[in-house]
């Protein structure tokens, strides 16, 4: 019997606590043992089915030897990374989905578990219950890994797809992904892209082996997007998606950012719709492969952390070596990137070529709205300035 | 320095001895020290890069002790088989490529190689360098699997691809193929879905459990593809595509196959185009998760074989716990299995509805297609005895 702990009982803790007894017989075979969750730290008493297994004291996990995992579903910083710390200190395992703690501090916690030969493993963090970090630092580790980008967060495209298929306005959008359930009263971290940049941030780690500080990404979300450049984009063959991207610069250096993108629409990643999620990884051997699913819910990412705790058990007594180095040297902006823009302009064509030469026209009716072709950040910013810019997003190419 | 062997010099051996050099730095600073490729076993001598390491003798893979890991990129399955075996036997970690091999020896090479306390791997045999079975059976450890289906051959699906688009017949598309190196002079393994089915023997191995003989295993290709239905199922809002399938009888049992399907083009697997491969696997938590890539190609499958190799290096001593019981009951034959029904037949409407009663009419021009409700296959048969049957297929829903 191998006992563990949950650590905050809201959807993904009870998911834990779901999938370990639904799946019993499954876990059970793999592990060669059954699986128990022995404790469960909450701040609240409630009842229900957990209310035997309930503490309010961290204390009965921490000094408990019994266990051995603890899964961290408390979410935010503060509490969580305190018990993180003194849970990995105890010599337990850790398991988490906690985007935001592993972004800000998975660098430091990670070298604290090796420290104390115990894993800190956190696949539900990104992509929920899509299978990515695993693939991504195990499975393509013979690459160079070049850049990451995806859909990560799934409130933002269900709203995008809404906007694109009924011609809905963002705030309409945003009121019909709150009435189901699919975004928060309070959505500033998803519509403002905060989520994703934590989850680009944790990618663009892994992949690169440098931390990314999320202080330093940019993040735009979707609140400024109009419904007009939609529906241009639509036109000329484009999707507009919300993006989390990270690239190794041809210099050497890397940069991460998250911003509204025209997306060709032959590139698969424009047909995932609705609350999916997708991240595309480009390694220098394998090219880009995709891994695509609902990024978030109960039980997918519950599942994710289970089979995290499975991971830890099963290595063990050797460690997952993941891990990267806490120097942020050679970060740099996304100004420095070189892509095709799209701009919309209160101006003509005429306008429009004389800032930038040559462009592509998507649409002429009193505005202009056109692709340029690829040039830095800078430079975008550089020759609009005379433009009377009503829109302006990268294109992946 | 960590000493490899490969044995076998054909596309893929190349590209392992390639990924191994060009990436030398990223797999070096991931196993901690770097990672060589000591010997290569071939049948006949070749001057070029690699001359100095080639033997023609196994011995001096087996008897040699700095050699720790064992790429086998021989193929097939004699001398494949041979080696393997004494390569586990003397004690060191094979990778594989080998989707044959594994399909049909898997299940004893695993005891073997639990046995010797060493690794045998082969992520590279489903998807090439798409992470498949890795996340199958890691990071989905956590589920039940309940279905496992995919488009796992990059030639049949290029050759659809061109049909849908260009409204080549079959034998001209295959042309084309042969003509662009995408299918083999050859291409009985591909057309016929042999290679395919290989494939899907593997993932329903490990999805569930249990040996699944490909002897077994029902193998449809697309040879007896006729236009007329890709035209009609394209009108009717679907694609058809070569899948594999494994799936979970509701009874308990399992079954497994390859056949062309018709596919709804709101299915994202229904966009993967060209010789692009893509995995749905659908865990009873996680839902439905697809990867997507190229499946195919010298440098995305070698370097899946060297993320193996360097998973036996870091896992080692331990060991990854993959492997199924070698078993096979509970295998049932896919006419148990409920799908809806796609028929073309030389009738009328009155007829088709006659056998099934009613039906859904994608087409009534002298012939009449259809598709039946959900039905098994003894009942799909059984019903259309009495018509004269054009064509036949599933309905992936």
């Amino acid at each position: 019997m191998i006992q563990i702990a949950i650590m905050g009982l809201g959807t993904v803790g009870t998911g834990v606590a779901k999938v370990v007894a639904e799946n019993a017989k499954q876990i059970e075979h793999k592990l060669g043992e059954p699986l128990q969750v022995k404790t469960i730290l909450v701040r609240h008493f409630k009842d229900g089915p957990y209310r035997q297994l309930m503490t309010d004291d961290f204390k009965k996990i921490e000094e408990d030897d019994d266990i051995r995992v603890v899964v961290e579903t408390i979410g935010g910083v503060e509490a969580a990374y305190e018990y993180t710390k003194r849970a990995l200190m105890a010599g337990k395992h850790v398991v988490t989905a906690n985007k935001q703690l592993v972004a800000e501090h998975g660098c430091e916690l990670l070298a604290l578990a090796k420290k104390k030969n115990v894993n800190y493993l956190f696949e539900a963090s990104v992509g929920g219950g899509i299978p990515i970090l695993h693939p991504l630092t195990q499975c393509m580790a013979a690459n160079r890994i070049d850049e990451v980008y995806g859909i990560l967060n799934g409130t933002t495209n269900y709203i995008l797809t809404r906007m694109v298929r009924t011609g809905a306005f963002f705030s309409d959008a945003l009121r019909e992904a709150q009435a189901k359930g699919y975004a928060e009263a309070d959505p500033t971290a998803d519509v403002e892209g905060i989520d994703a940049g934590r989850k680009i941030c944790i990618l663009a780690d892994l992949a690169f082996g440098h931390q990314v500080d999320p202080a330093s990404v940019p993040m735009e979300g979707i609140t400024k997007l109009s419904l007009r450049d939609v529906k241009i984009a639509q036109r000329a063959g484009y999707r507009i998606k919300l993006l989390g991207r990270a690239v190794r610069l041809p210099g050497g250096g890397r940069t991460a950012y998250v911003a509204p993108h025209l997306i060709p629409e032959e590139n698969p990643i424009s047909n995932v719709e609705d609350v999916f999620n997708a991240v595309v990884v480009r390694g220098n051997a394998t090219g880009e492969v995709m891994f695509y699913g609902k990024g978030a819910g109960e039980m997918p990412t519950a599942s994710a952390c289970v089979a995290d705790v499975m991971e830890c058990l099963q290595a063990s007594p050797k460690r997952e070596e993941i891990g990267w180095s806490a120097d942020t040297n050679g970060f740099e902006d996304p100004m420095e990137l070189h892509t095709r823009y799209y701009f919309r302009i209160e101006g003509s064509l005429t306008d429009a070529a004389l800032a930038f030469g040559q462009v592509e026209v998507l649409s002429e009716d009193g505005e202009t709205a056109f692709l340029t072709d690829r040039i830095s950040g800078q430079d975008a910013q550089q020759q609009s300035k005379c433009l009377n810019v009503l829109a302006c997003m990268r294109v992946l190419a």
